[in-house]
């Protein structure tokens, strides 16, 4: 694993990163919804990444870390391990350069998923569901391949690339008081932290977690990282640990870490479905379940709230039986 | 049915109608997609009613007539008979303005959209599924409270409000070759044709309507209002047969009228909600199904498709089991 840069990101890294981006990704819109800004008391601004390319804001440090290789690295490809938002999104990067993707998965991961992976051009190699073999499977392809490992959010180049989505959002809605995310592994926490710390160093900046989920809660309470094996929430993609570098963003910028648990968060979810009429995944509810949870911490306050992705199986919504 | 003005609508209602209810409308965004232009090889502008106040394209009609109305005129009230959004519509245009608005709605109406008209504060009375018992139902209620009765679609005022949508979607897209809408009574088509044939008559009408309720096709072919009484389809928002205003602006100005089976609706309505993550009704996925069952009429073309709405019962997607 020694293709991660061990340094941290600077913010010229982040307006080099929406430089390089800009033709690959959405600049995605903000909504507003007058029933939200009513029952919370607060003024949501709802950044909607859940609209971005590959249907997530992964993209932002997926096509980063991509065309920011120099021709002789690009050419032996990219590889990554992740059966979600971040495979999709380097396979769609690496797409738009014309290089191979290589994604180890558990062999156990949804065919939708795979399907989604393939679609985009990815490669993918099978492990068995375990992380001694996803460790085993990644270091043959990686030697392999000689392809560069990206990491899904601990690499400083994804963690720049996140930190464009605050930046947009800072240049869309003016007088933020608070910016609130999902936290998983603590990517866009991360890239949100490395931007408003530099450009707007009063917003706060809250990350929204689910109670099943809580590890970032209680390393951020413990002041160390705490990770769980194997949790388990309807939110998907929040179930990572945090990481050296999402660490230090996390210790060194973040407000507070709200939680919410798991029928709070469906709540919230399909209460934003019939209201704003968006698809959004549930790990994406979390933030907006947080503030109906405590209204006293966002009330008065022009809050934007990161919606992170809309790739959700349609088959399958948390609220329908069986 | 008295209080129904007899007279056609002009574009000068149109602006005249846009200024009068910008207060109260959004101006709705519109969306593209990489996939379906691929797909479909043409250019499509979504135009988001979707996100409109109270979900849907309606409040645009309903606003109109409820804020031209008289102080006199107005404290009796408003009252209709609506599948749903335009009850909706009705209901919160009524609340803006401070006054009392009667429903009557099948009673097989989604609940989702009988407790949206009361969260809106209107006033339901329930008849059957069917033309005839909803005509009968609603001469009660109207001889018995006096309100200004606001038709769906064959209202001039209701047409008129429709008709601002198309104009701002001509605001917002350059050089569009054609637009493309549901029909069900027609007034979104009407109100397409009043405001396209005053400021760019050369811009093709498309209607899209379900085979299964295909009275609109069958009534453009044969050159006269053909009225079916209870047609069944998943696209439940455009059951109803035409009227005499709304057939005057199909017979002069649509370019032709598309059908699409119940299977092709609901496969277009799930691709979209997958690939643009948008929420939004059965009905609005009928444009998008013949598109893709017509490629031909539409390749290389500019096309501006309404998607009218997105209220809908997240409990019962029409793909889901049982």
């Amino acid at each position: 694993m020694k293709d991660v840069a061990d340094s941290l990101p600077t913010y010229d890294d982040v307006i080099a990163a929406h430089e390089r981006i800009a033709p690959y990704i959405h600049r995605t819109p903000v909504l507003t919804s007058t029933y939200f800004n009513e029952l919370t008391g607060a003024e949501l601004f709802f950044k909607c990444e859940n609209f971005q390319k590959a249907g997530a804001f992964k993209v932002r440090g997926a096509c980063n870390a991509v065309f920011g290789l120099s021709d002789e690295q690009a050419a032996k490809g990219v590889a990554t391990h992740s059966s979600g938002n971040h495979a999709l999104s380097l396979s769609y990067a690496a797409g738009r350069r014309g290089i191979p993707c290589h994604v180890v998965m558990p062999r156990t991961a949804p065919d939708a998923k795979k399907a989604a992976v393939r679609g985009y051009g990815g490669q993918i190699t099978e492990c068995e569901p375990s992380t001694s073999s996803r460790e085993a499977v990644f270091a043959e392809v990686h030697e392999r391949t000689g392809a560069d490992f990206v990491h899904p959010y601990n690499d400083p180049r994804v963690i720049a690339g996140q930190g464009t989505c605050s930046r947009e959002l800072m240049e869309q809605v003016d007088g933020l008081d608070a910016v609130i995310a999902p936290i998983g592994g603590g990517g866009m926490i991360s890239g949100c932290c490395l931007t408003l710390s530099n450009i707007a160093p009063n917003v706060e900046i809250y990350a929204a977690e689910p109670e099943q989920a809580d590890d970032a809660y209680r390393s951020f309470k413990a002041g160390h990282i705490i990770a769980d094996d194997a949790p388990v929430t309807v939110a998907d993609g929040l179930k990572v640990p945090l990481k050296e570098n999402t660490w230090h963003f996390v210790s060194h910028h973040v407000t507070d870490i709200l939680t919410a648990s798991e029928q709070e968060i469906i709540d919230a979810m399909k209460l934003t479905w019939q209201r704003m009429k968006i698809v959004m995944e549930p790990s994406c509810a979390v933030p907006l379940a947080t503030i109906l949870k405590n209204p006293e911490v966002f009330r008065g306050k022009r809050v934007g709230v990161i919606i992170t992705g809309g790739n959700v199986d349609l088959d399958k919504l948390p609220w329908m039986k069986g």
